[in-house]
């Protein structure tokens, strides 16, 4: 069996996450049992949620355990079957982990699905056809629930969540205005991604500024927000909030460092009657199929480009990691591992 | 005609409303048109909405003009009518202002409600029977939907809102557990108001400890809350919410007087995967009969018993209002105008 390179959770991050948290070890592949089969990653998806992991505290998922291989979607290729249900060359989607291999149960409900890369590049089952996707999907559909004519917005504009978010509301007829970090990525969600505009927050100092920027971008205001960052950037989204507005929760990168990012004026929640939910993907499976099949057919007919940040090897995937926190990635931050 | 004492609004707040904000007018009544009539205030209602309109910022609602007699809400009785809708004598409830008298015309939409006093004081159509019943049925029901054996929580648990809610929550078999300031306050909301407990955030220096304090009393984690202060009390509730949880906003009387009273985790939202919702009544007056009714077979059966915190006369309006915003009122705050 081939030797497998791993990175573990060598230790919890105090404070901000470092690369010393992590540590790569090799293991051979244990030989398979009946109903197993071995995949081969190529891909390993990097995503800001692994932060919370990495913590002990409480968060809507059990902690990482230390010493033990850091979790992670992954597509890749089935090189071993003892399980009917997958042959040698079957491309499939999973929770790998930060890993080159990974050995899994066929029959465990969710572990493996088949995925077809005729129209669509296997990677992308790792972003815009696979959970920021679908994530994106289930902000705007089930949250947001825009109506024609109305203004979205979208924080981390040029990740994976974000392309698919800009994608899904041109595709519902919305003013989709971006937040990204630089003009190399506001430039680049209006450009090829189809943002109507996009906002730069690197150029501003305080929520105040950054509020009136968003003014000029939304002129009729904002009906429906999908909050990928927190922190300044919320507060500033949140003076512009139209009456009876909603607020899709899923992501606060700029808070997963242990130092609280308090909400300045809660009290707008109330004051614009707004509707603020948290949600994880993972536990709404239902809507997956529907919106994988929106999804696969934007990316199929070049409605969605997404643009991939790729890191080689996976001894590099810590440092992809951190720089993905730091919003460093352009686009969808992949660790290639063949 | 009669002689009218009002109170206007003679400058808007620096801070801290203070009674030199208001003033007492006397003015004749004018004679009636057709289709309009006169109606002599029994009560007026004192609720924390008013400090909100008193600023001049945006906010749900436009700014009580200056000069003008305040909003509030009534219930009086018509002395001269000159509609065929209303005779002389009809007990009716409307938003007549902080004044003795008010004209009315009887066509506009929603002016005046003649109401039933046989089983219901009078008094209780501006409380458990009116806006502040009708916003603890729509929070309880249409927003936090409990589900039988959660546990739900309400802030200001005497007050006019929070009894009410008390009430529709035991109702519906739900553990329902009260905040409030004071030992009087907590021992009332139990003893006569039926909570299950009822947890003193006067005892408590810190958002940790009241954390603490509630834990004790929703050994569960909390499914609903409705927020009516904000400030410490949210960020103590926040730590507790369950998984899905769902908190209805309507008041934050903590921050009305312009202090901005930042939410410290909001990553809380995401985490337990919340939704956070603001209203206000009015704009769902498509419950209101409903909710009525309910409400009203509550207080007619014994089963809401609501408090009232009685100021005499309108020219106590003004202090009794500044003291129901720092909490000093025990139960619903009304003004006897007779």
């Amino acid at each position: 069996m081939p030797l497998n390179q791993q990175i573990v959770l060598d230790n919890r991050p105090q404070g901000e996450a470092t690369t010393g948290n992590f540590k790569l070890v090799s293991r051979d592949t244990p030989p398979l049992e009946d109903g197993q089969v071995l995949v081969r990653h190529h891909y390993l998806s990097l995503d800001p949620y692994m932060r919370g992991r990495m913590n002990d505290g409480k968060s809507y998922a059990q902690p990482q355990p230390l010493g033990e291989v850091m979790i992670g979607g992954t597509v890749g290729e089935v090189v071993e079957s003892r399980s009917p249900k997958y042959a040698a060359g079957d491309k499939v989607v999973g929770m790998g982990g930060w890993q080159e291999y990974s050995v899994v149960s066929a029959d465990q409900p969710g572990a493996l699905r088949k995925v077809d890369t005729t129209h669509v590049p296997l990677s992308h089952y790792l972003g815009a056809v696979g959970m920021p996707g679908v994530t994106a999907w289930y902000g705007l559909v089930k949250i947001i629930e825009p109506q024609a004519g109305q203004t979205v917005v979208v924080s981390a504009a040029t990740g994976a969540v974000g392309s698919a978010y800009g994608a899904l509301a041109k595709a519902r007829g919305l003013r989709a205005v971006g937040i990204a970090g630089g003009p190399d990525k506001c430039k680049y969600a209006v450009d090829e991604l189809g943002f109507d505009a996009c906002v730069d927050y690197k150029l501003h100092q305080d929520a105040g500024s950054l509020a009136k920027a968003l003014r000029e971008a939304c002129p009729k205001g904002i009906d429906g927000y999908f909050e990928n960052v927190g922190g300044m950037v919320l507060d500033a989204v949140l003076a512009n909030m139209n009456a009876h507005g909603r607020i899709a929760v899923c992501g606060m990168i700029a808070g997963y460092d242990g130092r609280p990012m308090p909400l300045a004026y809660p009290a707008l929640i109330l004051v614009n009657r707004l509707k603020v939910q948290g949600f994880i993907v993972g536990e709404h499976m239902e809507v997956w199929p529907e919106a994988l099949k929106e999804l696969g057919t934007l990316v199929a007919t070049g409605k969605l480009r997404p643009r991939e940040s790729i890191a080689q090897g996976i001894a590099s995937a810590p440092e992809a990691f951190l720089g993905l926190l730091k919003g460093k990635n352009f686009g969808k931050q992949l660790v290639k591992l063949i």
